[in-house]
């Protein structure tokens, strides 16, 4: 029997503990489940034969390192900044890793020693990160395959509700941790390259330069420039590129209602709000606006963010019901961006049988024999439920491929890395299709980075 | 002779040494200033015979503590961070100290082993901060000495270019650092309270949320807020003042233009531009505007910004030379705001013969006998030629006054202070009265924070 030891039992395993416990038999696997709170690894597993949980605190270096010791392979779903040191053992007892998050400065030092030892550390393996370099580098290699020079790259994700399920004016639920759908964008300005200029937008404008995007089956979408969205740039071999953006996707209208919180600075978690404990949502909004012995709160917000009231940005204000006398905010020595989550969570956060969505769209702009060229790739995947959603289905199945590929020698090339090979994409796109995780691809006449030539 | 040791002969040094020259003969007083760089030491002293300049390397302990040891008093006129090293000799030695800055953590961490040893470190005592501390304790002391309750106090200064000097359309001229200028307001909100209200105004709207004041003989100055209007709340004695704002002042039409840097993000000082030595002017402003094939970087510009092009708006940045393809940036790996700076010092540096100007506006409202009344104070200074600016008067005289009162023993309370006693003012307001430092106090209805009484 393999040992695959899966670290952490949050929302995200679900998905990729089922997918190991359906292969355990066939395959010979033995899945252990550590997590520090035993309950919820009990329950994904199921009494499942071949499957065990562990209390394991990550933080407790002995039960942690006996953990890994016995284990084939091992899988961090911990929160990224306590994968290093999983990471420093696997390598103390020579096995093999996969992770979902960011390469750290700290993992990316462990790359020469990783390979000195024959060890696979892969990382960014789940959707974005994850599916997104996949699907990508494989159109990338295959236009570089026909000869082709990429000339355009745009690629954008969101995690959004389910059609069935969109049932408020902000067509918007949280699918993911709200705190940094409060804060997402804010730091230094968003960088991007068009057209061979480099671009700059600062936080307070992000969400006024947004663009559009149209999915078969599921309508149009918009999208907002990611932070650095050179991030990627020499990993995917695009030096010499012309346009590259990389975006979050939102339904059309989010993030003009969205940029109004923005203006009033209720996203901003870098000081905390006198007396929060006890002010009323109104209250909170009021501390934003201008004195006046005249105006209601309502009319202020309305005069100050130039809304009409017959606008239907207006009433998606009211639907969150942040004008509230009664409503308090009880958390003591708060951020507008802590206060703010408090008062969406109120409605967007998920019911019982509500179902999420995981859209991605990229854009591949080439030339090739002296012509113009544009693939567009979608790909739309739904939730079951709460349980096994969209996310977590997206994250967690590219994960268990990947360490199954690694434990059965078909990933074999040694040390730090993320899923840009086609090594490691090939195999795993290939089963992903199976579970209904697709892309669309699609030839469209090549535009630039200019709707006006539409 | 009792001998004062100045550190640091830059900018702000001028009129402080003009000052203690002239009275160096009645006061018998012998002035060491010390400079890294001699030459404009040797200048400000001019051959006086009461007077001599040395080289000083405030990072050379040896020479430090030798200058420190053999002066009865010193002032400390080095950038603030330095500060903290003098103050510790001054301790070491047993002298007096003076300074202009900011009380920093480290500074106040001395105050007991000053008061024990007798000695005033006296801080804060320039301009602003320094006159304004003064001049508003002045006023609230009296008002509270006959009997009134503070209910509001607002407090407004500005370095601007004096009206004989004030030709462009910005009406504006860096008569300071000019990096202050342009970072000015980044980071959190700004703070305040109107009628019992704490209000938070986030950075990119701070140049929306302006007021207007008018000073006889000067016109109309408008003023955006302080980052932290409250800084001084408890020390001047106000927890449970109904209203408290502190701001800066331009001329009226300086605020919505710069709103429109603000806006586009080229005064963040957060991050590089990429290949920013080899951008012109133009390609600077066109890096924060979406890419087009028809539209001109002005059309952008105005499009993005819904700036008309008869809006006098514009007319202000053509005057910059923004837009210009053959002016160079040539700095490299530099911020937005450092490549701005460098645009606005072509325009906005004092010419040879301009005079710069000083403004300062406080507003007393107070409660007496059931009657409600308000104060306005201001001052306004103007500055004599580039050597003998008013800003160097403002911040040099209050300086050199205090040193002197400190030397004489009128001013005795040993610490870590800032001008706000009776004891400090008192002396110093009315000697600075002769040099035309003065303030205006008049009688006017109170309207609490409310525009619409009026």
């Amino acid at each position: 029997m393999r040992k695959i030891l899966v670290i952490g039992s949050g929302k995200s395993s679900s998905y990729l503990i089922k997918y190991l416990l359906e292969k355990s038999i066939p395959e010979n696997l033995h899945i252990i489940v550590g997590d520090i709170d035993i309950h919820n690894a009990s329950k994904l597993i199921n009494n499942h034969k071949h499957a065990q949980a562990i209390t394991l605190d990550v933080f407790d270096k002995q039960s942690r390192q006996n953990a890994i010791e016995n284990a084939d392979i091992v899988i961090s779903m911990l929160p990224a900044r306590y994968h290093i040191e999983v990471a420093k053992d696997c390598l103390t007892y020579g096995k093999n890793m996969v992770t979902a998050s960011y390469v750290s400065k700290e993992m990316e030092d462990l790359d020469m020693v990783a390979k000195n030892k024959g060890l696979v550390f892969m990382n960014e393996i789940g959707v974005d990160p994850g599916i997104d370099h996949m699907s990508a580098m494989k159109v990338i290699d295959s236009i570089r395959a026909k000869g082709g020079k990429m000339v355009l790259f745009e690629s954008f994700a969101g995690g959004l509700v389910a059609p069935e399920s969109d049932n408020n004016l902000w067509n918007y639920k949280f699918t993911w941790n709200p705190r940094n759908v409060v804060v997402a964008g804010q730091g230094s300005a968003a960088k991007f390259i068009q057209e061979g200029n480099y671009k700059y937008i600062p936080y307070h404008r992000l969400f006024r330069r947004t663009e559009f995007l149209e999915v078969d089956g599921y309508g149009r979408f918009e999208a907002y420039a990611n932070r650095d969205s050179l991030k990627y740039q020499s990993v995917y071999g695009l030096d010499h590129i012309k346009t590259l953006y990389r975006g979050t996707m939102r339904r059309v209208g989010f993030s003009r209602a969205w940029n109004v919180f923005v203006q009033l600075g209720m996203t901003d978690d870098s000081y905390t709000i006198d007396d929060s404990e006890n002010m009323s949502y109104r209250d909170f909004v009021n501390a934003f606006l201008p004195y006046s012995t005249t105006d209601s709160v309502e009319l202020k917000f309305r005069l100050s963010l130039k809304i009409d009231q017959d606008d239907i940005v207006w009433e998606k204000f009211e639907e969150l019901d942040i004008f509230n006398r009664n409503k308090m905010v009880g958390l003591i020595k708060a951020t507008p961006a802590q206060i703010l989550q408090k008062i969406l969570m109120d409605s967007w956060t998920l019911d019982n049988d509500d179902k999420d969505m995981l859209v991605m769209y990229h854009k591949f702009g080439y030339e090739l024999n002296g012509k113009m060229h544009q693939i567009d790739s979608t790909m739309v995947t739904l939730g079951e439920d709460m349980t096994y959603t969209a996310m977590a289905k997206t994250v967690g199945l590219p994960l268990a491929i990947a360490t199954l590929a690694i434990l059965n020698g078909t990933i074999v090339t040694p040390g730090v890395q993320i899923p840009i090979t086609k090594e490691v994409y090939g195999p795993i796109l290939s089963e992903l299709e199976a579970f209904d995780i697709k892309f669309t691809e699609k030839e469209v006449p090549y535009l630039g980075y200019n709707p006006l030539n539409a």
